[in-house]
């Protein structure tokens, strides 16, 4: 059975787009359930500023009470060197940078062209060196929602001068839901022959209603980490009426159907993404949580068994 | 380019579920509008006695007053041979007859074993030999809800005894949302081998959000012939907490989107899809008539332009 590493980013992609604060305590707990259920990854938080994601401020209060669990690896979205060094003070396990393929989208999401931010990124690998693992996650890899399509071409640009720069991994993010699984499998045939040395993994969002598509046709082409994010919490302000990241528990749901070791629990994590509407106060969009897995059978009604003996 | 016939089903099997009665002025506005999108088939209505189905007991003033479209087919539940006359009566272009695979599932939804419905449709088909087109839908083929996993034998048991009489197609149908796409991948294998003859449509819910991989996986497989509803309504009594048929503008948009000829005007399809909240009442499901297809390029924040200026 092949293994696939699945990375949780609710805490921080699901609950940066909330419109109400997440109490620390309720983030606290929730990510103390969700490393027991066997992921691969969670990222916890986020350490920008207090003014720019308002939803992250306790950052150095979330690292500090969760419960640190062997094998689990925390990481955390760092934008520049103050903010790996808090990163380094709170003892993540993995940084987690972000820069977007699109000039445009990068202009928008981080204020300055994709040059500046390569730059102070590059700043932020090199202090890392030695002390912690990077990841580079790559936005817009698969299109853009204001400049339309993103070549394969510049998305491997991108990511060929991170991996020049030595870092761990890559996250080739589908950042408001436009990748088609077509594309998807281009793209993961193509990341695996270039980098098969580097961590690659996939982030893609439900906007459109394809995200459990692309992660099927990144998984037939041997990808085997993902993100996901419980309850298919997520967004994105610059692209209207985006619905969030592909659910983590819908998405594992279909992993382990298809018959591939996740190493996750997923009655445990079913109970998790169950309590998460009281966290957030609003409906949720996975599905598995309500319906309940495949395995899950329901009685017949009553009248069922008057017929088995009528029609006997 | 392959070619995919898509059928819209919303004005059966998902009107059929609804809690409140959709007017029939709204039922004819809404099929006369799918029916200039270039869908295959249509699911107009079904011939069921008012009792058993009262939110569909408008069929006869539904089929008289809709406008025929050349080239597109209406087709109709049928569940007897009294049903099928009064079909013929409204010169339907197809019966579709259904059972369940699943002997509980069928006790259950037809109140009867499977073997009793098996020989009521012999005769529906033997009737309609020679007058109008028959398709049998099979329910439950990638399991039931009560009694879990549906053998692929027992599933090609009835559609071989269906295709023995002569019927021009089956529909395979996921009725709860239970396949995953491992599962449609062989099933498609094995249909398309043993019926070359037969117009063979797979019919997917997205009760645990995977209808769209089912999707891709069959399509991958040759299979040319879908259903889908309009705004993913529809769903099932006998599973608690699901959600409905995959949403038909979201597959097509996939569809299109991997480069398949579905001969459906998207943009004339999602501004029906778009108007479907206000004729049931309710939000839907369907993704794609909130966030626009991919191709639907946003404008970028105002700030995007002095920055570009400010680092130029």
């Amino acid at each position: 059975m092949q293994r696939i590493h699945f990375n949780e980013v609710v805490t921080r992609d699901g609950f940066q787009n909330e419109p109400a604060f997440v109490p620390t305590d309720d983030k606290v707990a929730l990510i103390d359930e969700l490393s027991a259920c066997g992921y691969a990854k969670i990222e916890v938080t986020s350490f920008t500023s207090a003014k720019a994601i308002p939803m992250l401020r306790d950052a150095e209060e979330v690292m500090g009470r969760i419960r640190r669990v062997p094998g689990l690896e925390t990481t955390v979205l760092v934008p520049n060197v103050r903010g790996a060094e808090r990163a380094l003070e709170c003892r993540a396990d993995e940084l987690n940078l972000v820069m977007s393929t699109s000039e445009t989208h990068n202009l928008a999401n981080l204020r300055m062209p994709r040059e500046h931010s390569f730059g102070g990124l590059r700043e932020v690998v090199q202090m890392a060196h030695g002390r912690v693992a990077v990841n580079v996650s790559l936005s817009c890899c698969f299109g853009c929602p204001m400049e339309g399509d993103v070549p394969e071409a510049e998305v491997l640009r991108w990511a060929d001068r991170f991996a020049e720069l030595g870092v761990r991994g890559l996250t080739i993010c589908d950042t408001t839901g436009m990748a088609h699984p077509g594309q998807v499998r281009q793209m993961a045939r193509t990341l695996r022959q270039r980098y098969p040395g580097l961590q690659m993994t996939l982030h893609f969002h439900n906007t459109r209603g394809m995200g459990l598509a692309n992660l099927l046709a990144a998984v037939e082409e041997g990808i085997t980490r993902f993100d996901g994010s419980l309850g298919g919490l997520g967004g994105c302000p610059y692209a209207p009426g985006a619905t969030g990241n592909i659910c983590s528990e819908d998405a594992i749901h279909m992993l382990q159907a298809l018959g591939l070791d996740t190493g996750i629990d997923l009655p445990r994590l079913l109970a998790a993404a169950r309590r998460l509407p009281d966290i957030v106060g609003h409906d949720v969009p996975g599905q598995v949580a309500k319906a309940g897995p495949i395995q899950q059978l329901h009685p017949a009604p009553a009248y069922v068994q008057e017929l088995r003996e009528r029609f006997a």
